[in-house]
Order: structure tokens, then sequence, then C-alpha cells
């Protein structure tokens, strides 16, 4: 199996025959963005895609730390800010890149506009800071490819229905570009980050880990739902539903990355794709409560719950640890008797092909006990085996599971 | 005379018969909001201001350094950044003011919006960079007030009549506040500074200068486009033409200021009110062309032309000196030949009295005679001399007619 075919799609309907012209979008993360310097090294890069004769959209982040610097003048003035607050000034960080990024480009002798998210027509819930998209309005958008212009959009962020401005939360910016590929009918949605693509482990963690040419949607929706920090979980899910095929890449190189896309079912896939991890999440259990009561509540208070695993009366679940205090208020609320574990981490197995195998759980409950790591909790997907460890056995399991399945 | 007439107003009509609620306008620039510290004393001063039962509406100025700092990176990535661009970069410094505000005020326990100028209603036309406003659509303001709420609204910026964010130019802080207050039908508009008020004379300059409790609007408007720089001419402008009363003074200090309002024929007024000056300013010298084509181009670019002087064919005229690339590009665009001189400055005695005292203009000439200081360009208005002098001469200029005329 070679990469050639997906690679090749947007230079062979953009350019064979003339007048049709494919659009592309392409995302570019904080440290793509960092500087003035690299800000125009994105603008090089953009003018190339326009001068290929591609239809080009691109999605910007905040430049390096700006989000955190308004953050923190945020918790200078106030030790609760107000969520509608919080979003009307987080989101001038990309609106900054975007401009920016615009003016590079008509130093370039190429014309570009940069839109905000409300200009941009990304229509969102009213839930200040952990915002939906709910409509893509791209008129401005349209009108402005039609005038042969680049277009810069301020990634995570949109207009609620009640015309406020919102943030879209973790991941916004890579939600905001597979959007506007959806919306648009793009080719592809380029996600451009710091490192260049999807790999089989945390290349920190594991010396000969291999950077892979194609994963399917449900394939990196666990490994992102699971610990890999390249995409995030939402960003990818809207992909999935949208069709939207993506291409992981590196900001600092031409070198293809990984293809994200529909599965196919005669291809022949590999038994396993990658190990990812998660160093820490919080484990909480539950008893007293029916399920639906338990996460329509915690759903309603925005707690990403991942793994939910239950064998008895008792509930047991994990979320983010960002999400501790939210988690914490809504059991609190609710009246439960709860407990959490803060001392566990994350490890997944991630695999399109190991449906067909069974033998993939025994050989990874195998590998874990040799290393003399315990699993104090197990679940499983078709195409995934996550095992909660404790944190500090996090990098062990990782190297001995790649190892053990010949990942490198 | 005494200033209480004026100081007491808001108090009256606010607190006598209870239902009638008044509405403030209430503007602060750049050093007032420098910091979280001083934002949070703002905030404080708009709860106070909020608690004596008035509608408040607060206009902020960009933090300190900000608008500099997003310049500065402007100028990183481009030479010669698109207007279009450059406004939507430099907007964001206001916003990002009005939200740590209104997080502030939150903290007091009290409500509060901020808003941004597109939000606010601010509909300018569509020059970028220097645009002019030309209606305010308040409907979200009196919303954000009938439900009790301080609104912050983010200075300096609009949306033209094609959906893009403007920004004002110069004073335009000052501009949006006074805008506001007409179409609010404040009771007063406030401009906090760093100074407490006007004075006779740049206090820096003459040691017994004094602050002014009362000017009249053309006084005002005279010392602002001669050198006072502690409002802009354009916002004096709008205030006179609806009648906005302007009470400028300290942020630091609860002392009353200078208030600015029209003329009472009846009431006996100073000779003098100050001495105003402007250390550098562009004088050009054009032949050849009628003055209403001249000026009409001149205006089309955005000149800000401030004397007009004709004696003959040649048309004498100055203006800021960094309109001095622009008006340049004009003047070699109409294929005129013309010279400026750089090395002028600007002496100006403003005072409503003056009018019915023909000897003002002979003391004025006498006075600088004497101090050996030649005025190659003199040109005056029913209520102002002002004088062309060397720049070097500036300083001595005001000192010799702040003593002659006996300000201190």
């Amino acid at each position: 199996m070679t990469t050639t075919d997906y690679e090749a799609v947007p230079a062979v309907e953009g350019d064979a025959e003339a007048p049709q012209l494919h659009t592309v979008v392409m995302k570019f993360g904080g440290t793509s963005v960092a500087d003035p310097e690299k800000l125009k090294s994105v603008a090089r890069r953009l003018v190339e895609a326009h001068e290929s004769g591609a239809r080009v959209v691109a999605v910007l982040s905040a430049m390096g730390r700006t989000t955190d610097e308004l953050l923190d003048l945020a918790r200078q003035v106030s030790q609760t800010p107000d969520a509608r607050e919080l979003d009307m000034l987080v989101s001038v960080g990309e609106r900054i890149s975007c401009a920016l990024c615009a003016m590079a480009i008509h130093d370039l002798g190429h014309e570009a506009i940069s839109l905000t998210g409300s200009q941009a027509g990304i229509v969102t819930d009213t839930v200040h800071g952990k915002a939906k998209i709910v409509d893509v309005r791209a008129r401005r958008i349209h009108e402005a490819l039609d005038r042969n212009e680049i277009v810069l959009v301020a990634g995570f962020q949109g207009v609620s229905s009640e015309h406020e401005v919102t943030t879209l939360g973790r991941g916004g910016s890579d939600t905001t570009a597979v959007a506007l590929a959806a919306a648009l009918g793009a080719e592809v949605c380029e996600i451009y980050t710091d490192v260049p693509g999807v790999f089989t482990a945390d290349p920190r963690l594991v010396a000969d880990a291999r950077r892979l040419d194609v994963l399917f949607f449900e394939e990196m929706l666990e490994m992102a739902s699971s610990g890999a920090r390249v995409m995030a979980t939402r960003s990818i899910e809207v992909a999935r539903s949208h069709n939207v095929r993506l291409h992981v890449r590196s900001t600092f190189s031409d070198v293809p990355g990984t293809w994200i896309r529909e599965e196919e079912p005669m291809l022949e896939k590999a038994l396993i794709s990658g190990v990812v991890h998660q160093r820490e999440e919080t484990v909480y259990r539950v008893a007293g409560v029916s399920a639906a009561t338990l996460f329509a509540a915690l759903a309603e208070a925005s707690v990403n719950v991942d793994t939910i695993v239950q064998t008895g009366p008792e509930i047991v679940f994990s979320a983010p640890v960002e999400d501790r205090a939210d988690a914490a208020r809504t059991l609190d609320a609710l009246g439960l008797d709860w407990t959490a574990r803060d001392d566990l981490g994350k490890v997944s197995l991630v695999g399109a092909g190991m449906k067909s195998h069974p033998g993939v759980a025994a050989k990874t409950f195998a590998t874990l006990e040799a290393a003399g790591i315990g699993t104090p909790i197990v679940s499983t997907s078709p195409i995934k085996i996550a095992c909660h460890v404790a944190s500090a056995d996090v990098d062990r399991a990782v190297q001995a599971l790649h190892r053990a399945f010949e990942l490198g």
C-alpha cells in the first residue's frame, strides 16, 4: 500500500481541466505562527498553494503564548473571570495572527483578507468557552475566494445565535478548519503542526516510533481521545461525519505527513496502528445514581467524560484533569457519594486490524504483567484496548507494548 | 463667576425625582488603563457612578503601550501594512481593556458588558485608519442599560457600511465617547485623563499656569487645534454640534476639572483663556492652483489642514507633521510647485473675551517683538491669534505671553 493516491488528488483535480479550481483548507497552530518570521513563512506557504492553482483558506491559531498572556491579564483583574468577557478577551489572539499574516501576503504581491470567526460565518451555540459550531455561513469567504484572495480565518471562535463572540475551547482551531473544509467542499484539510504526522507512539518515549502514512477516522478518533495530542477528538468527529480528508503534516518541511480518511473494507490493514498514552487522567467511582442521570449532569457541566466502565452497582468513569473542578461540583450537586483517583494515567493500543484478532487483548495483558505493571481499569472498543495504569508506569508501558507488537 | 452650576447638574437631575435616571459617558485614555491595577481602579470609579444612580457607559482606550506593540508587530511582517488589516489588528487593543474591566466590575458585584465598536453600533465610513462616525445605532447599549448593566465600549473603532472593522484615527476614543453621549442624550461626557483639566498654558512650561473651571466649545476648539493635547479637535466639534457638555478631569483624583459647554452671551468672560502651543507643524507654500482644488485634494488624502493664509497668488497652509507624506504625495499628484518648512511651531492665544478687545493683537505682537521672536506667519479668528514662530522659540513665546496677559 502506498499513500500516492491520496497525496495526488489535489494536484490532479486542480491542474487537469483548468477552470475547475479546488479548495484547500490549511490550519496552522500556535507554534507555527509563534513570531513574525514564522508568520512570514506561513504566508509564503499559503502563496505557494495559491500559485499552484488552489483556492486557499487558512485557519490560524494565536501566536505562541498570546492566549496564555491574555488569560494571565484576566487573572490579574479577577479571580473568577466572566465567561462571556473571557471570550471577548481571548478571541483577539487569532485575529492578530490573521491580520499580520494578511499583511505579509500582501507584501508577497498576493491579495489576502483576514476574517474574524464572526465575519467568516462560524455560527455557534451560546456556551461561552466551550461553544459548538452549529452552522457555517460562508458568504464572505466565497466572495473573497471569487475575488482570488487568500482567506485567513481566525480559529477557535465564532459568533453565537445571540450575536456574542464565543470560543470553541480545546482543539477549537482544528474544529474551525474541519468545519470550513466541510462547508466549502474542500479537497483536503491540511493540519500543519510541529510534528511531521501521527506516530506509532510518542517519539520522545519510543526511539523507533514510526510515522504512519494513513489512518482511518475511527483509529485517529481512538488515538486522539486516548492521548495523541496532534489533533483534537471533536475535530476528527466532524471530519468523519462530513468525510473531510485530513492531512496532518509538518509546518517546517514539505515531506508528506499522515493522511486520515474513511476506512476501505477491502484494504488489508496492519493489526495495530499505534500506542497512545495520557500521563494523567482522573478516575471517578460513583454509586447510587443511574448512568443516565449521571452523564446527563456531567454533559450539562461540559465535563469531557472519556472511559466509562460499569460492572456492578458502581459506575467508574474517567475525565481530563482540567475538568476536575466541574466534575466535583456536578457530583456534589447530585448529592452523591463519590471518590476520585488522581494517580492514574492511560495506555491505549489502537488499530482497525485488531477487530478480527482476539489475541491482541491477551498479548497486551501479558506484556504489561511481564513488565510488572498493574491495570486496575480496562476498557475496550472494537479497535482499541485501553488500560489505566499508575501514572509512574505509563512510559514503561508504552515502550513495552510498542516493542511487543513490533511497531518500530 | 463660579462653576457650581455646571458641576452640580448631574447630581441634581439624577437624585431629585428618583425614577428619572441620567446617563453619563465616561472616557478613560491609555494611561488611565495602563495595567491591571489601574483597570481595577477604573472599575471602582464606574461602580461608584453606577451606585450614585447613573446609567453608566464607559469608553476605554487600549492599555498603555498595546497599540504601539501591535504596530511594531505589523512593521516586523510588512513594510507597508494594508490599511484594512491594520484596522483588524489595532482594534483588538481597546477590546482587551473593555473585557478586562468588565471582569473587574463583576468582581465588585455589579453587572457589566463589554462591546466592540461594531457591537456598540458605531457605524463609520469606509476610510480605514481615519474613519468618520456616520451613525450610532445604540440598540445593544440601551438593552444593556435597561438590564442595569455598566456598558464598556471599545473606543477608537467602528464598523463600516461594508461590514469592515474600521478605526477612527487620532483622538478616536474621545470621538467615540462624545458621539455616544450625543446619541444617548447623556447629561455629561466625562473625559478622564492624566492631567486635572485644561490649563492657561502647559504647566511644564509655565510654572504658574492655572486650571480653568469653564471653557466654551469655541475656545476649546481653538485650543485643541492649536496644540492643547487634552482632547482631539474633532471630538470637540462633535460635542459642539450636538451640544454635549464635556468635563475634562483627572483619573487619579475626585477634584472637579474643566467644564466645556455652550457660550452664554450674558456671561462676563475673561479676556484670554489660555496660551497653547505646538512645537512642530509643517508649513507649505503652493502656487498655481485654486484653493478649492487644493483643499479638496488634501481632504481626499485625509490631510488635517490647520491654518490657511492667502494674501496673494500663493497659498500658505499648515498641517501636522504626521501628515507630511500624505500631503507631499497629494501636492505632487496635482503637479504643483511647492515648498515646505519643517522648522516652525505655533503659539496661539485663545479667549472668547478678545472679540470685543482689539488691543489683544497689538499686545501679542509687542510682547513677541520684545522677546526677539519673529512671527513669519500670523492668522486670527474672532477668539484666537495664532503666530507661527521658530520651533526653538516656542517655549519662550508661551512664557512671555502667559506673563504679559497675566494668566497666572
